[in-house]
């Protein structure tokens, strides 16, 4: 079968297009349980991690990359349903500034707190309150990039399927467990399996690169404006500070989880270094064997 | 002298709202050699850092923060020029979501390279091309937290003056020198300099974290797309990695940049760790000597 069998949806009042357009809204998705996602890479990766592909929607005027063209017709071939949208509706409908002509509807996928299990060198990340969907997306990426296994949604408000943060996640929510839960709920859930609750804020007295994190281990992310509230800090077993030079009070929230997460990341699974080239071996001149770095 | 004595604009067409208007546009601003920045915060740090202010804009009917203006009247006061908008032609003009009603036309201030020298032990960064201009202002107030003396523009694109660029700032631009240069005169002035280039790239042979970085030291930024291109990684002292979990091959340049600033700045500074609470104390059972951390 080929993915030109799909029907096609000219209409703006095509009930098919009209679900697509209603889960660009919170409410839509809120009601439905699905989500949309666009462009090939998050496809392929939604694909790679067995995500629960409804349906797809193409523009095959503009799905001219012969990797998209066959990711499409592999869905296809195993009975993904799918539609054609005329080239105005999938404008009408991307916001993507270069759009790929492919795409998805998935159904979410939230892992239940009772079925939750903590590894025992595993690393986790708890987002109390991120205000700016493309921010909440950069932290989902950065995250996955530290090797999180999972991340909690403690706030109503933060939609991890915001098309926003979608885009910002580069395809990074697949690979990872997702949690809504409340933030009593968390710590119950944290103090039962043993994970260290790791919270920064400009108060914190411990520098983050002074303490040998314990695992398993989830760091609290919270609001860009006001930091994480004075209930997280509370219960919070470790509250560590990030240094700042200038007159700065503080950094991007994406940038600071993303400070915090590579830096447990790194104590977490204390990474083989590989060799040096030779053109890397004539500048390391001193091997500093008490840290083992190269000193250069 | 009250800054209500500002004269009020009200007319689209007046050349003093047709100039602020012009500063936002690329052209306006290379033209001119100015450009504007919005905000209570921005205007703060300018004032605190002796940036050339050489006009402030108000919005009387939105400036009711007691700070902003108190900023307001101390400016009027010492002769600043001004002009007071009206509501609509501010809102017509500001990109703010919640409008501050201040802000001020400032002249660009750009640091030659032949006067500029790196002290022994200062930190720099160098952004080849990042295409976000909202990533650039992250990047920039990244760098100033992280404790950088300057920062390269190696890109005639590349504009820290874009108002989405300053907006995500927040204010970091001032303290920071800004230099524009080719990637040759900056490789010839950081070689001239003693300057260790510092580059990163998924290809890298050392993680970032496996060097003891030597000082002075630039670090290298590159597009979003495309990361570093061949000619940087080909010029660079040392090219280092960070290390990926899950599918991941890319995090967000803002983040790694971030991620590389805070470990060079780290070691640069070898911050003094600050003493535990009590309730912190009680948590930390093991101290490891080798390397000065807390074990928790």
């Amino acid at each position: 079968m080929n993915e030109n069998k799909y029907p096609v949806v000219g209409h703006a009042h095509d009930p098919r297009f009209l679900t697509l357009r209603s889960l660009q809204s919170p409410q839509g998705r809120s009601r439905t349980g699905l989500y949309i996602i666009e462009g090939i890479r998050h496809l392929a990766r939604a694909v790679e991690h067995n995500a629960s592909i409804e349906s797809v929607f193409l523009d095959p005027s503009v799905l001219c990359n012969s990797f998209g063209r066959k990711l499409a017709r592999r869905l296809c071939r195993r009975g993904t349903p799918g539609i054609q949208l005329s080239h105005p509706l999938y404008r009408d409908l991307t916001l993507a500034s270069e759009p790929q002509g492919i795409g998805a509807i998935l159904r979410q996928e939230w892992t239940s707190l009772h079925e939750l299990r903590a590894r025992p060198n595993s690393l986790w990340l708890a987002a109390e309150s991120i205000e700016s969907p493309g921010n909440l997306g950069t932290i989902i990426r950065t995250a996955e990039a530290a090797g999180a296994i999972g991340i909690f949604i403690l706030n109503r408000d933060c939609d991890p399927h915001d098309p926003a943060t979608l885009r910002a996640t580069m395809g990074s929510l697949f690979s990872q467990k997702l949690i809504r839960c409340s933030l009593h709920e968390f710590t119950k859930w944290a103090k039962s399996n043993g994970i260290s609750v790791v919270a920064s804020s400009p108060a914190g007295f411990m520098d983050y690169k002074a303490i040998s994190y314990r695992f398993p281990a989830a760091l609290m992310i919270g609001s860009e404006k006001r930091g994480l509230s004075g209930q997280v800090l509370e219960v919070a077993d470790f509250v560590v500070r990030i240094p700042m030079h200038g007159g700065c009070d503080s950094i991007n929230a994406a940038v600071a989880a993303g400070v915090l997460l590579f830096e447990m990341s790194s104590q977490q699974h204390d990474s083989l270094q590989a060799p040096c080239s030779d053109r890397q071996l004539c500048h390391c001149w001193e091997r500093d064997s008490a840290s083992s770095r190269v000193r250069l």
